[in-house]
């Protein structure tokens, strides 16, 4: 096995020797919410395969936990606040024409670049203007829908590049595409992004079989007060349900890699865009949850919880990852560009200008001096306002709020792990606090952070 | 009565003939916590004595939900953002230098100027710089503390220029204080400013006889699903006790007015600094409230619901006001400079800038086309972040959150007056929308509005 590897890392593989990429992406799935992560409630017996089959990294995060800013770093290597894309994109902000930059470059681009024939099947909710359309930023094949929504059942599609309203669910007609892609591209380097809506809301309705799967499930929930008991176990078992939904696709989407005998030759790339609450910390949703113990939506919650920022992350790269490896080392999905391009043997483009560090070492089982720290940051602007910087270690949380002055937070994740005594103020922990503003900081300055030149609205200033 | 009335509008009043006026702003009071607005489980007798024989502002507001800018405005005349205190001042601001700005003229700086004695006997909350002291800003004596906060019980306070730390109560002390001020101005023309620090977090401790005001009350509570019941009828139990301790005193002093001879002689203002939800909306505090439906402090709700920004008024004006008039046209705590002038008959100072109408012709009953809009603002930074503007008539509250962009809301108060349904964005009522938003956008251009001229800071403008 590390044979292959270290003959792939010296030499530029030859196009028939390439292996292909399918990137799977879904939407607002919790590493909760799926068995490989220790979830004995859930039924993900195929995201559990590929974990089985490959590699898990136990310790995966966002660097922002809302929808397309996570995408749009995960496709570019760089942070939402250099992308100038910070909160999910509205209906009016995509039609004031706010989308990916065409300036900046994207993997698929590069491996399209390097004779991959590229496809997004699915959502992509990085600009609806005709520069910023999918194929315009990397993507030989497109079908799925530019906005952020769309209906579980019956959605409407871009095919071929007009808009149709197809019959079934949506999970179920973007993998019937990607085997198509998969069975029409058998025979070259492909790169398929299979980037689901699912578990997104509204989680229904979906077919049949998905929903028994939670049938008579009593799901447990956080163990918060005033939460409506009912409503959350039902809105999980609808969670689990949608979940479902890609777990089945995604076995189907194996088993047709089998079929075709190109499951040796094919990296399978499992992940979500963020987390996601579902009763923890009374909240419910992501980066910009909302308050729901008072039975009704209550106020916002900016956050860089756990549950927000920790992502699945799977990947079975057949003949180098060791089946049923777990990774403790902390990625972030801007690491994703540096590492799909390591994994595939590509160089890194010499003037390309990211963020990530190429993980596809630690999938070798190569020693290496990895970072501790990862940094994350959420500049909200829809459903509130917060201007969110972080800074994780293994150990520790720092949560640093722009331009508000109580809010800081600091977590002991060790002793701590629901994060539930902020120690910010904690003369006790000081030093700890201020060793990591200094790596914020210094991280802040090196992707040239907004918050650092931008002045403070406090008028007294 | 109105004889006199007339008589003081069209004549300067000498010196003997001038009223004194006493105000007395408490602190977080809101009118649902006070009996003369129908609270029959609280015992306010002496605000109810008030009430009845003087006037009572129905529908009285502030125009700023928090502590420092709503005492700015009711001091000056001008609103929040014009006086650059958005939000109450936190230590570390007034350690900065943020104060009550020297160039703006307060009324009882006008009033000293027309001979008055002034005293300000209580919270400051504007500066603790030594330029923006009380004495430099219109008052000749100061018994109080210039910071937000202090303990109900044995707290420390500037007397004569240096802090001492007194045994009682807050508001026994501070109303000693008053009644020794009174005692010792009975002769002159004088400007008591008797601002309690009370009902305020913590509520207690509170005397004995306060305490035994709400022995074995089981106080109404709003009905929200996940409130911690017991919890929040002990709180109310507390808040209702700390009113209570103000209550207590305000009869002390209205007896020492009768006792000198000075009560028909003294016009007695009473309001607070804005209102309090506590359980309201599933929320605790002010405009800065936050979810307590979870068991513990969930995040901050940035809001203008009336809990918030109603405020009790009453005014007892002997010989003009009809004693128990209750007047309907709405307020709000910017009109205070222009009516303690006029009902004081000092003219408004020709140079002077100022944002309020004198509601002294409500209180002698003369018809007079009142504005039927009025006007707020916040902007949020301690506890969060918020950029708030409302205008609300008899029937409509529109309240917009600059920067954020779907947070905008439309109460219709007839049909919803505890502002469950917002309709900002319900097609039917999209004239009444663009209506009161219209009206809005024309009280920011008059106030100079800094969020018309700061460009938002989503990136992508």
């Amino acid at each position: 096995m590390s044979g292959r590897a270290a003959a792939r890392a010296t030499a530029a593989p030859s196009t028939s020797s390439r292996l292909n990429i399918i990137s799977i992406v879904t939407d607002d799935q919790a590493p909760w919410a799926m068995g490989a992560s220790g979830n004995q409630e859930i039924r993900t017996p195929n995201m559990d395969r590929l974990a089985r089959e490959g590699a898990r990294f136990v310790n995966a995060f966002v660097s922002t936990p809302v929808c397309s800013p996570s995408r749009a770093s995960f496709l570019t290597g760089l942070y939402s606040t250099q992308l100038g894309i910070t909160d999910w994109i509205s209906p009016q902000e995509a039609d004031a024409g706010l989308g990916l930059p065409p300036g900046v470059v994207t993997w698929p681009e590069i491996l399209r670049q390097h004779g991959y024939a590229t496809a997004l099947v699915g959502k992509w909710h990085l600009g609806t203007k005709p520069q910023f359309h999918p194929r315009m930023r990397g993507f030989d094949h497109f079908f799925g829908f530019l906005e952020g929504g769309n209906r579980p059942m019956n959605p409407t599609l871009e095919v071929r590049g007009s808009n149709q309203t197809l019959k079934g669910s949506l999970p179920d007609l973007l993998t019937d595409d990607a085997l198509r892609f998969v069975e029409a591209h058998r025979s070259q380097p492909f790169a398929l992004l299979l980037h689901f809506r699912a578990p997104h809301m509204p989680f229904g309705p979906v077919p049949e079989q998905d929903q028994a799967s939670v049938k008579g499930l009593d799901p447990s929930i956080p163990s918060v007060p005033g939460l409506d008991v009912e409503q959350v176990k039902e809105a999980t078992r609808e969670y689990y349900a949608s979940v479902h939904s890609i777990d089945r696709n995604l076995g189907r989407l194996l088993e047709k890699l089998e079929q075709l005998g190109l499951d040796d030759k094919t990296i399978v790339l499992f992940t979500s865009d963020h987390g996601y609450n579902l009763g923890h910390h009374g909240l419910w949703s992501k980066g910009n949850a909302f308050s729901i113990t008072g039975g009704v939506r209550g106020p916002t919650r900016p956050n860089m919880f756990e549950e927000s920022i920790r992502v699945p992350l799977l990947i079975r790269w057949p003949g180098v990852v060791e089946p049923g490896t777990a990774i403790e080392r902390m990625v972030t999905q801007v690491d994703t560009l540096a590492s799909v391009l390591g994994m595939l043997g590509i160089p890194l483009p010499e003037a390309l200008r990211q963020e990530g560090r190429d993980f596809s070492q630690l999938l070798r089982g190569e020693l290496s001096d990895w970072p501790t720290t990862v940094f994350g940051q959420y500049d909200l602007h829809n459903s509130g306002l917060a201007y969110m910087r972080m800074a994780r270690t293994a150990q520790w949380k720092l949560v640093r709020h722009y331009y508000a002055n109580f809010l800081d937070e600091l977590y002991h994740l060790e002793k701590d792990p629901t994060e539930m005594t902020n120690l910010y103020r904690n003369p006790e922990y000081q030093q700890i606090r201020q060793e990591l503003e200094g790596q914020l900081l210094e991280w802040q300055r090196s992707i040239g952070d907004p918050v650092l030149s931008r002045s403070p609205q406090r008028p007294w200033h």
